[in-house]
């Protein structure tokens, strides 16, 4: 049977657990988790009076075992916004046990009360088991590639 | 030489020139451009008190030539804001003018002044010409898919 999930917004009470699973994230994509300062800023971004992501930690038996973070990005096209998820994690104790899928659909349900006109994502290329998830869950891959400029490039003229 | 360009906020004055040109991208990329109902959303969305989108208009010899709009996401494993851009146009009569490499210098100090850890954007697999000038510009390709979810199939359980 699939287990009972709490979704709860972070707050004061948990945002240590927050920051933990975000460090659980990094782990696993075996990128360089927040360090302090990092740390510092998220909780006060997170507990902002206008926090620039909406982030929700997920909670089986009383014990944290993922978290979400979404914005809005905005469709020039359709003049509406899309709720962009930029994090969904679920520690590696409790998966495939159907809380990814509870989380999931709690995103989708935010995008349909919000009237956003689409839910995206990105993904790791190599991360087969996530875009097996995404697939189940009936997401589309776009025709699009994403390109970056570090902040360590920015400056001089070009 | 490269011509001058003037790079304006989206106002009550140029507001039309940028629904026009938001027009120019969707007919340049054969997508649908904004219906009726959606230009009067973006005209409400891009005069509004705090707009979801930072938008401009590139001027060029007092002609609408190109337009930015751009809006924040942000980084868990930095704890900082990523300045994602979403449309960057230039009429097809200026291009490879030097205007579109002026708009873009203007969006790396944008996200320079605003402490951005990034920035970054999306580029149609296609788009070889647009492709060409991202990787001019300095811009790493990202090894990420796009997902996305449109709301007709947001409804219903899983």
């Amino acid at each position: 049977m699939d287990r009972a999930v709490k979704i709860e917004k972070v707050n004061r009470g948990n945002v240590n657990d927050f920051l933990l699973l975000i460090g659980g994230l990094a782990h696993y994509e075996d990128a360089t988790p927040p360090d302090d300062a990092a740390k510092r800023r998220l909780k006060i971004d997170a507990l902002s009076k206008n926090p620039p992501f909406h982030a929700f930690v997920a909670y089986s038996e009383d014990r944290p075992v993922g978290y979400i973070v979404y914005y809005h990005n905005y469709s020039t096209y359709d003049g509406r916004r899309i709720l962009f998820l930029e994090d969904i994690f679920v520690t590696e104790d409790v998966r495939k046990k159907g809380v990814g899928k509870e989380m999931f659909n709690f995103c989708l349900k935010e995008a349909k009360e919000q009237g956003c006109s689409e839910l995206e994502w990105a993904v790791l290329t190599w991360n087969e088991d996530a875009i097996g998830f995404y697939e189940q869950m009936g997401g589309k891959r776009l025709d699009l590639h994403i390109y970056s400029i570090e902040e360590k490039d920015f400056g001089g003229s070009r």
